[in-house]
């Protein structure tokens, strides 16, 4: 035969799902959207049309639902593993799953009187992100963990400059010492095990790329990546590598001096497209192999 | 003449704009979204393309701009008030002039050490807006000022029925007293005059209406929504009426008993649509006329 | 009691439903999205939370679907009024029903034999839409319908002017004979009375938009927006008025004199935000009045 | 040193352009919006925030326009090299360039005489894309060309079944030997050489896949991604691989029999969210390497 099914993956996405603990008067929320991905013996699909190997998507669904009740969701980390590891481990035709949950954050209330025990407003646009994917099964299994945010809006007023770049000849940016620097980052990095203290771990690494980003003074987007990046490493041994994904949000000074004004860094146009895009990996030079761990259905058509 | 100009209006929508506060080394940003409309004597732009009373579109982006340095940004309402204004009173063939403005909360950078002096991640998706409608000049100039804000996101994981409603062929929902109710509020308020504190009065409604949805024990969304609008009322003398937006965000139990699980109110599928859709506006009784207050060109085409 | 429920309106938004016809082997098919409002004697459900006359949202959607079987969907507006009637005749505390549906173009698959028979391809991104309100029952029942589309997205690549504009202390902006000419369309027409060929009206309307932005040499896109208005009314008696909202979807001219290069209107930024909006309503000069026809609940909140 | 830049890449992200031809009375225009990445030699950049050898994004973008007017785009492949060689052969840091296009499509608008010779209208929703990799300059230069479309929405309104498939504890789902099937395609083709006549190329690869997808009685949306992969590599031998990402776009028939309606296929809702993704790759047995003709920079961070 001439023409080979040469990869294939197949899963349900998007499953919108929020698990509410009410052990107690004082409730707590998780509300997250799920997609897995399952690869394997799955070619007579495609091939004949033969499902027989085919756990529907609707049953992945029903599982990621089920598992939300019955092993709850402590953090979309061990919430993503326990459910990829079930279907590499009770799925016969299925040789690796992988999960990735998007968790969005909710604050509690504040009332005069304290945290208010069931009501909760949305903690703003940001992203926590997971990738758990799991290959074979019994003492042949692998594990690859990512954790991640993205969405997360960063802006700084000043202690940025861009100069010294090289020229050509379609090169006309005049050099600036002072600019606006603004990006929404998107970021993930891969755990050197399976096993974290997730939500710990991931808010602390927030908390470096937040302040690295901020106290660096910022020769270029670049160097301010890098140097994010590198912190992160340096705080956590068990980030074995971490990626960053910066767009730069232009902020354009607005020229009034037709109207007779200074504008010293006061007024900006916050422009929408084009952006310059940045992006980087950071790697413990002793990090075990990522394996298929940044392969996401996401990239599969390119 | 057989067909007649009824209406128009025209201007300058959606100019991203950011100021930034550099006086001190503690900077201050204001993140808008301005946007400027013009009624007036334009009729012979549309029935002979005859320009000689159009302000272009682009001067009115200019001068939001120059504005934005000259007059500064305070809050929302003084800029758009002022803005308006200028619009009412100086362009000669302007009748009546309306500026929008939406704005992007960021929070400081919070360090070990305290504040970050010029570093800022944004708090949310919750966007707060303002309307400023002017219509004339001199002695006769009528103001209008709303505030409001979109998109804030809340869910209550308890304490909301919905039971003793009406049946007819086609209901087939069951009663229930305990379910999740959750929202994505959109509000807007209509001061009784053009002067306030805007910030603080702004800030304080905002936590009345998050303070009313979660501790009213919601028989429906509809008596939620009127406990909020009426406490806004009771505690804001300036404020002549509310209105209020809110999505019903259905959270549908999972039915998980054909897996042996009994699903008390834990896991619940978030529904994207169709969404029930509550509206209602409160009135303090003396309140002045409303005018054109609400006449958006978002609503021109229906 | 000193604050007033001043006005209130609920329903379900976004009901997502497609109607298969299948009589013969050539099927057909309307994918629509169903909005229902009701107005009425409900003030009881937002001052006490009594919904005794509540019908609720979701047996709206439930009739919306049921509707689409039993008496289809031969065109949007049939659809949508027979639905508004349903509720303003049958639930007895509804005063006023709103039915808005969006309709989804979609062209059959072409094969080298001919048209496919149950194979179909979405046409585009344009929205075709409508409005049926419906007030009171029996021999005091009035009816009103808008048709109308949105994001038909058009340019003209010259034909285009703007010149001799108004000028104050913030107009920088170059007169030009010679620009790009690009809007993405909201329309909405009303039509004099509940009957018409729908499908057959709309179409042509339509094409008269399309023909009159493309032929008008334009001064103004107001003096478009105008033409194409009066142009819809001279030829369609049954059209009492149609509004037209029009983003000015900026092109700029790339300066490329750095290069060497003299760029004579051939290449062009296609801009994002901000844009000009030009809005205008075209009225017959004897028409019937607009009552609520155009209050929908996208305006309510402002 | 203990962290490593393990890997970095930067560029200009969608640039939009329209490019407008109007050498004669009979305008023709291209809608592009444009991406260009670079590889090379930037650690400095990120290490110590030194830019020598950075061109910065703002001159991509100027190049893209000024190519643009220079070489015009007679289809975006050849566009997309152009840009992509230049960065590659002029720019001597560079390693590898990427230059990822969408074509937004614009149809003639048709009057009664004719086609308008400079007026068009947004054919839909679909984008045409192309990515050209180029590695390397002179003797030692290889290059790779993606072309593809994303957003091609089709429906099937029967012909379509699924059953016979695995179950497991969590499988509910019953099976159907009539559905609604419907996709959203993302397809994208690498071609064997850099070399073809794109334009016809590319329509008529989108031609075959919807006539494989219209035409294939489906036992599963695998088997018709597989068919329509497989037709589009025996009809152009010029095409070594194509990649197919398919969101089954589910449609639930809704249960009508509460009100006493038998619903044979007639009524279905439109469901957002979770969604089936299936996705596969059909190669030619003797393709050449893919090289990294599919690191696009979307898939850097996951």
């Amino acid at each position: 035969m001439e023409y080979a099914l040469a990869d294939h993956q197949y899963g349900k996405a998007e499953t919108r799902l929020v698990r509410v603990y009410r052990d107690t008067d004082q409730h707590q929320i998780r509300d997250l959207n799920v997609s897995t991905t399952l690869r394997g013996d799955f070619a007579d699909a495609y091939s004949r049309g033969d499902q027989a190997k085919v756990l529907p998507t609707d049953s992945q669904k029903n599982t990621a639902y089920a598992f939300a009740l019955e092993h709850g969701v402590p953090d979309i980390e061990t919430y993503a593993l326990t459910l990829a590891m079930h279907f590499a481990d009770e799925i016969e035709p299925v040789h690796a799953a992988r999960v990735e949950v998007d968790e969005y954050a909710w604050d509690r209330v504040q009332l005069s009187g304290g945290d208010h025990p069931h009501a909760f407003v949305r903690a703003g646009q940001e992203v926590r992100t997971t990738t758990a994917t799991v290959i074979g099964r019994g003492t042949e299994q692998r594990v690859w963990v990512l954790s991640g945010l993205r969405d997360l809006v960063l802006l700084k007023s000043t202690g940025s400059e861009f100069a010294g770049f090289l020229r050509d000849r379609y090169t006309t940016l005049a050099e600036t010492h002072d600019r606006v620097l603004a990006t929404s980052l998107t970021s993930r990095w891969r755990h050197a095990g399976p096993d974290a203290d997730w939500n710990a771990v991931n808010a602390s690494i927030r908390q470096i790329l937040i302040e690295r980003f901020s106290t660096v003074h910022s020769l270029a987007l670049q160097q301010s990546l890098w140097e994010m990046g590198k912190a992160v490493l340096a705080a956590h041994d068990e980030v074995a590598e971490i990626r960053l994904s910066a767009p730069n949000k232009h902020h354009f000074l607005v020229d009034l001096t037709a109207f007779g004004l200074d504008n010293r860094g006061e007024v900006f146009h916050a422009d929408d497209r084009p952006y310059g895009l940045i992006q980087c990996a950071v790697q413990r030079e002793d990090a075990p192999a990522a394996g298929p761990a940044w392969d996401t259905p996401g990239s599969f058509a390119g």
